[in-house]
């Protein structure tokens, strides 16, 4: 990408009165370069079957265009119009709670004919009308895109197909899902029951992969139609997103990224985070670390915050912190959703960069300041390469797995994923997001591998073989337990991995009144208490580094570290505190070499670096409290950027509040 | 009316053997003069379609005539019975949540001609049989009349043709309720969905408005039928109930109690209230004084509880405290729900005056202490007339946006309301209630708006001026902010209150270690804490009461109060602890004229007052506690109702716990 | 039985790769002398309509017979298979919610022919085929029956018949259950609504109680189907279990325990509960007191945990212990569920005797020590003789009333009788269980009679006559309220059995701040609060152990004692803490003359005895605690069995935590 862009979405379709000149004047004030338009409404571009209007789409390029303003524009098929829906009620998914009903968005099955042949209709219309126009520099396919749960008899005979030309026989199927418990064997195709009620894990982990992988099929569909029209330095992108946990967070359960992400030339993210006295960049962190690793390049924040909730509305300096730390992250873009509050409807207090007044406000007055810099410093910033040695390993299937199989306390997967990856965050440990099929792990020197629940055998025998090789594994309770069928490993668990770990168990607990007690570890004043889940670890030629704390357990192993060929395998047999995971992370870390004068510094102090295009190694500092902080800065001398000024080795920084500095070391990146 | 009644709800039809006589000896014991029956028993009247059978009717009506006690014939429509289902399933309302099921009442569609022939049927029937009959006095149509969600296909297609008929045009509803988001964009009127599904806020309030209208139109054909057998002297009445909350409290959501009252001849309610230790008096003050406000005339206690729950059995002393709250509201009946306790079914547990042994107990004689008094003292406490000087503004509108938009905590449209009304009755303030679409402002000294949020623009005009012309406006955060369509206004916040209020906003959010500091009131010890929601507000005129204490949104205005022209409008914009609203409303009370001795006094002792048929004042003088209180009257020389005790202005009173006075002032009213 | 059975489940099905012998050769290991195998898989059985496959029972009672071990074969007819719902989806059991979906267990209709047919099918083939194996010994129908909420079109029908050949005519009806209440009444048979939707309690409950009626039928019909291939010496059993709370205490709800154990030989059950530091061993005595009461003889435990969930793992010693304690309550068989840890499906982490990896663990290890000792002790253990003399009156007809006219604060009936059953439980009083149409109430000195809420006049009478005739009865709050069809009595309240207890009440309230305040009991440290329900009572002849403490309450009796005739009648009108209740029990059984040494021992220290087929007492001891104990022994010389020791009277024994003694007492038993 050629510069940094900064941007809204822009909906001329929503505004109560006539506004576009007035918006775009806002715009370039605030530094705006870039908009997003047309994603969501279908009904307004093709107000009845075969008729179409693109009035609005019109003028906003063209206005734009003449205000040096870049569009991206969307296909609009995530939400559906009346007429369609009136004429065929069967595009609505069939979904576990039955058939659907019109209304909200992200209601139609995918997978419907009659649905894909208007979206086909629809998208070349648009696409081709508009990839010509010169303001247009890319497209977004659909938005936010998943299966909505299609579970309709089409679908399940879709399944069945799918089912006989993985497996071949019914055989193979009765024996890896174990259909043979309750009576639930099938004996024939034709009595193939539908998924919907299934009590078998290993067949509705299948069919959720099975309807994941829908949205890959649907998303390589747009792209190929997109790609018909798409132009000559033009791209095409998705707005993916993650587990909604009234913010974002953790590996989405509806769709494979890794897999969807393919098709497209660069990957765009939704991330929305806490904020006010809650903002700690976590959230920003990872989203970006994941969007970047999608396709191992950078990526945009297509939809961010502005104002957005009552409980969200930034603090002075929030919102600049934020836009800087997604730059940091490998972001090309920041984005917000959206320009303006919505008058109606229903996301009317998910409000936008400005209120439903119109007029400037504190901050969009912020947001002036932001596009200020980031035109300023574009070509310093922009395709910031990062060169991780530390990578966690996520899994669609784990997390799947996990939701059949719940942890006694209701935790799921994603919260054991972000146990780790916090603490990493905390201690400006920068990572990749991999998968169990990634076969570069020597990429790494550090593997996280949290709950890795259900796996093929192939994928921990090549951890194995890393670790064999001189790599650092970190797993987490319940890694290696089942196969990709979730079938549970009929080994001595942790199974396959037990030969790199040192360790064996055949028992499990919940804790209660249980500690733990470190034999190796100093973990200071970390709170020791174990949670949620507790394997009860026999060592073999592992080490023991901690040790539970009770009456019965006290004799079994709960973290363990295990010398293994030329590398180390740490097992962490039980939920820690956040404190004692930062204390095992840490001394993997540190074993792995990757232990230097920013891993020093911690959470509120916020580092995160790369090498721009320039060769140049560019550090952000943030500082993500509400008290001003300072630190030695023990880099080679450097350009603070916001500032202008020079910075030498050893010298004290100081900064503000949410603040933050950017330093450009002279000296050539690497 | 002529005297005032002491009733019950009376099913000969339930009892478990022959009691009438029995019945009516103790009613007769316990100065019982008025029973309502027959709204519940369709299918004891009509056993069969067309077979009509009014045996209990006659009997009770000839009975209680020879014992001089009158009688309120319900229509029995809100209960169907069974073989009207069975004919005709189609009677039973379709909801959001699908078809219904027989077994409880209230499930029918009240639009469903089926429903409508046979409940004329039995209306015309019974009523033409009893209108001449010598006990009866009235009617009441149906019973807590809702529109039981009714939203099938044939209510959708009234919707649509009411659309029309007030839209007129299709792009008129989509640009005044943004229909273009989310592509919900109607473009041709057979395209038009189920508003069941809708995620459009101000399509759904509009059928919501749409569905209180189907309950306004069904009582007026029933009052028009009942009308036309009314005889001299017999009124038209209708239960009214308000939001449930395990208690009778707020604006009915699923009613426009104003609208649909205007058909009968006088307004009839029921109060049911916590009890016991929770006994505080406000749930009967409140209901009593919508129930007035909504035909500005005395009204009826249709039902009300005697004992009523395991944790409602009054206390000793209770039950009367109540009943003389009752009158002291203006109501000229007080009945209970129900004479005994019903032995099968679903309703078991809300006892009667009697419980299942129909013998007399606790309850029951107290209540007979109650008779004895409301025969005495019927002429002097008859037909109270009040002659508030504040009102508080409600409105069902606001009530329905507040559930789409709803606020962070979960604190709904009526809590707005309670946290200032209750504050009110705390302090002796008695007010009445009007509707945004009152234009007689000016009775009233003092108008309180909680959480107005969808308004027309002329209701919001007239309060303007309302104050400009020397009155007093107390308005809560989220005041003004939506029109009637629910679309939000472009103006700055408050919108077109703003010029009375002196004040502008554009940010809010939720408040976090959020307090008040004063400014200009001495607010005491109340608690400072902000909660729920606040406005970030920038006094322009205005003069401001409290800022927030907050590190960074400290420089906004919390409460503001504003000269306009001849008035005064006090702008509260967030949620305050009730100790901190109480003083907001004495200082504006004050402002307006309306703080005397009555005021100084407080909960637990409250004092309602009006002026009798007889032109002369009486006040009524509460002790809401456990313990006995006393007061100083500062009023003129007056007659003790209860105990026939002259007191002479400045005389010490002592209540003891749970007490009344009724004081008569020898000087004429006013 | 000629001997203690010691069992797991085993299903050869379920197995990921062959394990047959190496299992056998580990059960042998592990002294299991019984499997159960069978019931749980017809689609492996039945592969096709009409099409059989029994190789893996029958290698499965080949290799048990020939490694000694007995077989109990269930008919597989709990779980359908996927052909049959394709071919017949009528079969799945339309419930309140609707239509059911294929997927679980328990789905059926168990009144449809199509479903009848192909179980009895199956039945007759299966056991036609096994039951002249000499290893099977017995057949357990079905599994945990119940009736799973069938309540569609044909059983509404049934319903009908039902209830015109109980009751006659519609009058009877329409006055028994009080249908004229909200117009429900019935005045045509072609009327007669579902039951689903009603709210009539009465009407509901009678539905309830026909339901749980087809569980009597369907598990008949299957025991005589069975009993046509039973041969000599083998029996039929029925897997029953109690009300689930997350583990097995209380009365079945869905099932008549008492009506539908009489078509079968020998009772069994299911008995899972807490464990680790939450063991106490009461659920182990309440499933066994059921079990033992339901034929009045010893049973079988099918079905109790061995490692079960991670918060069910038992501590070294507790699998033990539990062992031991469901001999001492009457048990002959103690069997797991299940042999082995499931690989795949829904009951993966309910783990068996062995874990995923079939090795060896310490829950197996402690499983060794069992066998050893089952086999070494079985002539003197088998069989044990209870002649209790305290039975509890428990009513499935008490719990469904309760379940329409709740306890204010969600308590429901299995919680009241938890409350008293407990407390016998903790001072060593063990009783059986009996119904209210129990007619040898003369059995048993003591009666406890909890919250007997619907229950016919007979009943009551017969109550009150065993009192007069010398018995002691505990009756505890609203017992005697209603009658059979859950009409309230209009009686004074306790109605009939007012006359043994000498008192009235017509008024209950919920306790707020109430506590009890002793008038004749020494009630030590026991917390005095009043909880869920209180009845304020005036005594008439009763002497009053407790009042209420209150301001307003305190003029009534909470607790009484009545001598009526030769007994005495003890009433509680209220919840009390556990400790109060346990001193009011104490009182009643020192009075009834059941109090001696082993109840002067108290929780943990857990006694249980009774009479061996030599005649011969036998005493066992539970230390149900992680800490030691002592106690001293005060009956005749005995032999500890565990140990061999020889124990003299008034020795002090000790017992390790979790330990167990069992002595029995060389002068001969009674």
């Amino acid at each position: 990408m050629s510069q940094l862009r900064y941007g809204v979405a822009y909906y001329d379709e929503y505004m109560p009165y006539e506004r576009l000149n007035e918006d775009i004047a806002m715009m370039l004030e605030a530094g705006i370069n870039t908009v997003r338009i047309a994603e969501s409404t279908w009904s307004t571009h093709e107000p009845q079957n075969g008729i179409f209007d693109f009035t609005s789409v019109d003028r906003v390029l063209d206005a734009m265009h003449a205000a040096g303003i870049s569009v991206i524009v969307g296909t609009p098929t995530y939400a559906v119009p009346t007429w369609l829906v009136k004429e065929h009620p069967g595009v609505l998914a069939v979904t576990a709670d039955g058939p659907g009903r019109y209304g909200a968005r992200q209601i139609m099955d995918i997978t419907n004919p009659v649905y894909l042949f208007h979206a086909e209709r629809i998208i070349r219309k648009l696409i081709g009308r508009v990839s010509k126009h010169p303001a247009v520099i890319g497209y977004q396919t659909d938005n936010e895109t998943k299966h909505y749960g299609t579970a309709g008899e089409n679908v399940q005979l879709l399944f069945v197909k799918h089912m006989r030309q993985k497996y071949g026989t019914l055989d193979e199927i009765n024996d890896r899902f174990g259909l043979d418990y309750w009576s639930n064997r099938i004996n024939s195709w034709e009595d193939f029951p539908s998924a919907v009620g299934t009590i078998n894990g290993s067949l509705g982990a299948e069919f959720a992969r099975f309807q994941r992988g829908l949205v890959t099929e649907f998303l390589g569909w747009q792209v190929s139609l997109v790609n018909e029209y798409k132009q000559p330095g033009q791209f095409v992108t998705q707005n993916f997103d993650f587990e909604w946990r009234g913010y974002s967070y953790g590996v989405q359960p509806s769709v494979d990224h890794f897999a969807a992400a393919e098709a497209f030339d660069i990957a765009g993210v939704d991330i929305y985070h806490p904020s006010q006295h809650e903002l700690t960049g976590t959230e920003i962190s990872f989203g970006g670390d994941i969007a970047r690793s999608l396709k191992r390049s950078n990526y945009l924040v297509l939809e961010t915050q502005a104002q957005a909730f009552p409980h969200w509305t930034p603090y002075p300096g929030q919102l600049r912190l934020q836009a800087f730390s997604h730059l940091a992250s490998g972001a090309n873009m920041v984005a917000y959703w959206h320009w303006h509050s919505i008058h109606n409807s229903f996301e009317t207090y998910w409000k936008g960069l400005l209120s439903h007044d119109f007029k400037p406000n504190p901050v969009y007055n912020e947001a002036k300041t932001i596009g200020r810099d980031f035109a300023r410093l574009s070509q310093a910033l922009v395709d910031l390469r990062k060169d991780n040695k530390v990578a966690v390993m996520v899994s669609n299937e784990a997390l799947t797995a996990m939701e059949w199989f719940k942890l006694p306390d209701g935790r799921n997967y994603n919260d054991v994923v972000r146990w780790l990856y916090d603490e990493l965050y905390r201690m400006n440990i920068e990572c990749d997001f991999i998968q169990p099929g990634c076969t570069e792990l020597s990429r790494y020197s550090l593997i996280i591998v949290p709950a890795l629940y259900a796996v093929p055998d192939e994928a921990l025998l090549r951890l194995n073989e890393y670790v064999r090789e001189g790599g650092h594994a970190v797993y987490s309770f319940k890694s290696g337990f089942a196969d990709e069928d979730l079938k549970v490993r009929t080994a001595e668990q942790p199974g396959i991995i037990s030969e790199a770990c040192g360790i064996s168990y055949s028992m499990f607990v919940t804790p209660h009144e249980v500690t733990l007690r470190s034999e190796a570890l100093d973990t200071g004043a970390a709170d020791p208490a174990v949670n949620t889940w507790m394997e009860l670890i026999t060592p073999d030629t592992a080490e023991v580094l901690f040790r539970y704390e009770h009456p019965h357990w006290g004799e079994y192993a709960a973290v363990t570290r295990n010398r293994f060929g030329n590398g180390t395998a740490t097992y962490i047999g039980c939920m820690t505190s956040s404190g004692l995971a930062g204390s095992i992370l840490k001394s993997a870390a540190q074993e792995a070499g990757l232990w230097g004068p920013d891993q020093e510094l911690a959470f509120p102090l916020i580092v995160k670096t790369g090498v721009n295009r320039q060769q140049q190694r560019v550090r952000y500092y943030f500082n993500y409290s509400d008290e001003p902080v300072s630190m030695v800065y023990r880099h080679g001398a450097a350009a603070e950027l916001l500032s202008g000024r020079e910075v030498q080795p050893e010298e004290k920084l100081e900064l503000e509040p949410w603040g933050v500095h950017i330093l450009l070391e002279h000296s050539s990146g690497q």
